[in-house]
């Protein structure tokens, strides 16, 4: 199977990256982590990035913070779909690092999930590696199914505390 | 091959959408073109999205502007890749559309890609069919190339035009 | 006498939510209360919307955070007014919430208040089922001197304390 | 009939507004136009908003722009139902409209659509007033229909168009 | 000597006010603290500003959060210089005041300080109120001086500090 | 009567800043024009500044945009009031001018008015320079007073329009 | 002396760049101009920016837009300083070309000037080559003065023409 | 060596602009460190930066919040480079001060770095010395090896966390 890899610009990202391989796990995509600097460790970017495709990836999924430039380097090397995870940081709420992953110039796209939306990156990569594994596929359908009991499960409880009030 | 649907909120977003079927030409994918309201035509928007695998689409590209609702009520019935391009429309510079497509809830992803970016949108959806399609994998690093070529030539231009200042 | 619906997109969002409840019980307001996703329990919420008048309501109040589309979803199944609820995330400080609930398209209204401002979405209910309900209406004149007269007693208290700066 | 104000703050909103008329004549809602400003004529505000329910006011719709008042200084005088319309002016793209509009204090609502959301605030208001009155509800659902029914057919001459590229 | 009438729209805007009346101890302004609510007190917030003049008032300061109006109420009964706080709440750092009470449409203007900023907002009213009083006018002198003699203070305790690094 | 200045950072802000002189001349406030830049003629702001008590000015009213520093720059050498008016330039919307203008540190208040809104520092000039000249006072009240006409004579025309729609 | 680099991501920042060359002319900075683009041509940025102080670079000046992540990319492979200059789009007004560039981790600043302020681009540059060089230092001082004469004329001008109005 | 001044504009700002002095410490730039306040001290600002050229500076840092004037002010009396660090201050996350201090007009720019970006304040203040000194230059490569090193270590490090989930 296609792998994901899940590359995250700075370790303090890790926290918030770990929803992400709970989602891969899930699905059962296998994943390699990897503490890349866009730009601290630029020739590893490319070096990763470049060879992406031979190594077996399918999907690389980037976070990054502030000006979140990761997902677009990894972007400019490889054509393999790249997911970008803006991190929120101490300052700007997350907007600066959603803008500067999600407003990639015409030629280079960056598939952006929401501030720090992890888990949806990793259940995309899934989705994406899904079109051509079924079993993937069939998880993702079962996943479904699962939310929407969650969400019963919580209506119920939520109605029977609302009638108490 | 899977097809990508390209369906647009309204259709007054066409002349900023036919740039994603430039893209889908350009890489060869078969592709469908719809105007499926999130609230004006609901139960088609629910109909469309749980039978698009069965009606062989691999990826759904959602264009909607303002509340850009349509990409995540696409996802809401679908375990297949939903790409977003948030539309700018004559308020709030695109912020509004950008923020409720991206801002997606766990469980439930939407691929965003810039304000506008449609010409994205459809080299994103190529790059996730691609995983399947070699050729079409081949004609992703033949524009990567020509891409390059771009610049190198403009690059020379405006070397000589500013050597003329 | 008509019924409130008050529906959260997840059971995070109901300690906000219960200033809502509190408004409606204020008021005499018959209500009912539910976990509905606009993503996770799409067919949940057309169900409910599009039987909503039959089950005898005259108001939908929705509560969502982030990409808030439970708002807009349900709005588009059914003619009721809908009130959106847009409920601070923790990104964004309340305004992605915010524009996916109020920036709706032409001829699908979400009437929206303030971000967290549930107390209000309950108010603004029962002003509108006031209009075939005398005793509400009352209710709320009534509410509306109880609110004068508070703010007088904190005038008095906040004079007596300035006055011992 | 109860009938719906529509007030503006100045005479330069009017371009904006009409849509809102026009939404009132298509479902039947009667009406009365009115400049009234929160702050150039606070007393008619006043005035206008303590006598409303006896005039056989229903629903009050407030337009206004930049620090937009007009909503909440009506709303302050009534129990009535209010709707505000923030208007786009020159400057800040209609956030500061649509923040001084909808960020209400607990206890006094308006109910607010989008950044020049004209039409749809006229629209809400017929469905709070359909709620008393069948015959306005039956046009709304008729109305509906028609919308589905629009986009149906915009979609039928994108694709045809879309083909034709 | 005119007075300062300090008013906020919410006793719990208190903490905040106070420095404002700090201020205007500092310079001997004689001042007034009330709690006026624009939307709770509507006709308090009216008499007590078109008696304003007439009680001995020299400039009115509001302080007031979210869709803060009460500055620009205060003004459409008066035409005394009025200032405005504006409050930070829970949402919006603060944005959505800042707009509420700058805004403001031609013909009636709320002199704006920075958000949270009650201190500045007494030393507005003490520079305005100095026009005709010289003995407040020296102290403000005074003031101007003693701050860069705290700063200068402070200068020399970081160079201090920081030659200790 | 004390004099108001009207500076301008750049004479591009001129044809926005003319309507703040109409409002000086409607009130009968006796005023000099300037262009003084706060980066780029530094000694001639502080020259001005801090020796405009001694022209006889009463009050200071700066307008910029962008980095709008020139009010704060004025401020620091002064202590009469200084007025604001954020210019908003080619980006941002004026966003940054108003920050730039309103967000002063405690001690150093510009009394900020709407971005754009340069009638209305010439009005709120006025009312600070009325509290010592009874007859400006009464062109305020007058001012008021034909502002409440005109939006009269408008809500009697936009009524004949509606009427006729 | 040492030279300035002026890279642009696209050929279509050139007509914004062009006041960057103005500026590097004035002062007698030598320069190159290329587009060269963070996402299209990476290993050009690569091969650029690695070899810049070897080529006799000083400075180097990158012009962006959107994702601007050129100041970034650039500054990965030097240690010379960046200057970033954040260019305006067709969408968010240059908010997100200024986060993308100013908001750079710890350890590789991007020197960011005005949102398209190219002019001040080129001035930095100047200053920063002026350190070594006595003669663009001494130009630097005499534009100063320049500047500083320029405003006295335009000050002279407007007075007489604010003396007609 | 050329000198760095490091100007806070408040010593609330020290905490934050420590990480600047372990920069330049790092770098073996020589330094002064300095509480001046554009608005509270503005003499002691302009005879600071009008002499720091005679004082054997290089560059100046400033570092301030709100309406953080402190790097134009500065950069208006010197023709040195000046740096600015935008401090994030209790309100609107620090885009007030980013905006104050980057939207610089045109004739003197302010090199901003992020918010609250000291320490890459510190940096670019010795890439800019390092011009004129092959040592400085020689630590900047070492630090971004080092830098790459330590990316690295932390890269072996969460490789081997991630296995162990």
């Amino acid at each position: 199977m296609l792998k994901a890899a899940v590359i995250m610009g700075s370790d303090s990202d890790f926290p918030t990256v770990k929803a992400c391989i709970t989602s891969l796990k899930k699905f059962g995509i296998p994943y390699e982590v990897r503490v890349i600097s866009a730009h601290r460790t630029p020739y590893e970017a490319e070096k990763f990035a470049s060879s992406a495709i031979d190594e077996g990836f399918g999907v690389i999924i980037a976070a990054a913070g502030k000006a979140a430039h990761l997902g677009g380097v990894l972007a400019a090397f490889t054509t393999l779909p790249v997911i970008g995870i803006p991190i929120k940081s101490s300052t700007m709420d997350g907007l600066d690092s959603l803008l500067s992953m999600v407003q990639m110039p015409s030629g280079i796209p960056v598939a952006t999930v929401a501030i720090d939306g992890a888990a949806n990156a990793g259940i995309l990569a899934a989705q994406i590696i899904a079109l051509g594994e079924p079993e993937v596929a069939a998880k993702l359908v079962a996943y479904k199914k699962e939310m929407a009991e969650g969400v019963a499960a919580k209506d119920a409880k939520i109605r029977e505390e609302a009638a108490a009030l």
